[in-house]
């Protein structure tokens, strides 16, 4: 579906007539559907001769805050660090109607080193044959990622209230259920910002790339949200963004609590309203240091 | 990490110590993580000269059933239709032991067409200028997916026990609570196979290539079960095993929806314990013909 608003653009939500199965009864309902469709991101820069464009990536996103998503991929990317390293972002001029707000260009400021050879690999496989967990994480050591410094201090009961925070900041997944969702919070538990997308990754780039656009960055303050579960490919987007504590609402996968040991992120997962697990740097939370004999 | 069993090979979970918080008590307690490392799929060819060899995708996946995941992988994009277009799978020979099981090389039956340069972008955009979700579903065809016939009948009753069935058989997700499944289940419910990753684009590719390998493709009279939500890359891959229908126990997307619609696959969300919804071709589901009007 690509139902447009009055201007073209993709929709955030659809709505559709559905059947419905309920304690043995069948019956016709209208239901909101979450927006899926690809975004094409390309970029230009300039390094000695004449402006080069190149499209390096195609998600399949839920429309909305596409300018924020470009800039928060970019960002975990490492191909910009901050805002004034992008000077304009747009969307396609030249495609016909059903396009145009599937694509959105990128332009780096002038002199922003680019080498776009390094985007024919995924980074990660850094060495010469083949890739492991332990290559993924030198690879971000490579990239001049250092662990994040001591700091931020949340409280254990801020933490357990966070999935109810979520879950009322959450705008288009009350009415479908379909999103997932990335939710900046301050140390006192106050949501800062929340976005939302069918894909995880896509939803945390949403929110950091927002944060770059605002000149937010880094968010050594903050911590990250997540309302599914924390793969390595999250974590390696937080860290960049510098976010000393993750919070998924699901389970972490062992690689990214190795990032998380590594690079000094607190990760906690299984967020519930009773509850949580702490799986590294349990010392950024209060309480939990005594109690688990972390003395750092 | 990347925690070797006494071959070398990464596990599909590991154990890990962490730190739980229960209505405000920290305690220190033993975990069950799951495994997430990356998986490097390779393409070996001959077409007139030498054989080539290609890298042609790095996934994050749950290691374990490697060799059907990246058989999967190649079936839903459409580079190899069965198990015969398949002659060898097999791990990686020259890396060093970190390594060796994260890289898998599949080679291709000789005179199977395969264009290396289709890789280089991604087959949905087709067109000159970007994409659309229209766009996408146009090259499904282009790629030769024809509308699923009917057939295949499922019994709501059997459908709304689906959830039940897969907890039940999902080995890795009991312990960690962190894996997505993709399940195969036939016209009485019964659950023929069941496949886990910490992604779930890859629990369906392992799902699809175990079923290629064992000679059992197409599906026509299976469905498969998700255990999240239903995106169009889901869809897509369910389309090109020939499942005619798809049950997720979470939301599915809008462009998820025009997909089943477009080439008649019954698609089913929110599949609980009471319940479900159905978004596409109902016919499928006895009982719910008549109950929201359907003739077909």
């Amino acid at each position: 579906m690509n139902p447009a608003g009055g201007d073209g653009r993709p929709q955030p939500a659809t709505r559709a007539t559905i059947a419905r199965f309920r304690d043995g009864v069948f019956s016709t309902v209208e239901d909101t559907l979450s927006g899926e469709e690809p975004l094409e991101i390309r970029l230009a820069w300039q390094s000695d001769g004449p402006v080069e464009t190149k499209s390096i990536a195609v998600t399949m996103r839920t429309p909305g805050d596409d300018f924020a998503l470009a800039a928060g991929f970019l960002h975990g990317e490492a191909i910009v660090g901050e805002a004034r390293d992008i000077v304009d972002i747009a969307y396609c001029l030249d495609a016909d109607d059903d396009q145009e707000f599937n694509i959105v260009t990128v332009t780096l400021r002038p002199g922003l080193s680019f080498d776009p050879a390094r985007l024919e690999r995924n980074f990660y496989t850094s060495s010469s044959c083949g890739v492991c967990g332990k290559a993924t994480l030198e690879a971000l050591e490579i990239m001049g990622c250092d662990a994040l410094p001591d700091g931020a201090a949340f409280n254990a009961e801020v933490i357990a209230g966070l999935p109810a925070a979520i879950k009322e900041a959450q705008a288009v997944f009350a009415k479908t259920g379909g999103l997932h969702a990335a939710a900046l919070f301050d140390e006192q538990g106050h949501i800062a910002d929340v976005r939302e997308d069918v894909g995880r990754h896509n939803a945390l780039d949403k929110l950091v790339g927002n944060q770059l656009l605002a000149g937010h960055l880094p968010l050594q303050r903050y911590g990250v949200l997540l309302s599914g579960r924390a793969s390595f490919e999250l974590l390696q987007k937080a860290l960049v963004a510098r976010v000393p504590l993750v919070v998924a609402i699901g389970a972490p996968s062992d690689l990214a609590v190795s990032l998380a040991e590594e690079f000094g992120i607190t990760l906690v997962g299984f967020a519930r309203g009773n509850g949580f697990n702490v799986y590294s740097r349990p010392d950024r939370i209060a309480g939990a240091r005594a109690a688990v004999g972390v003395e750092k």
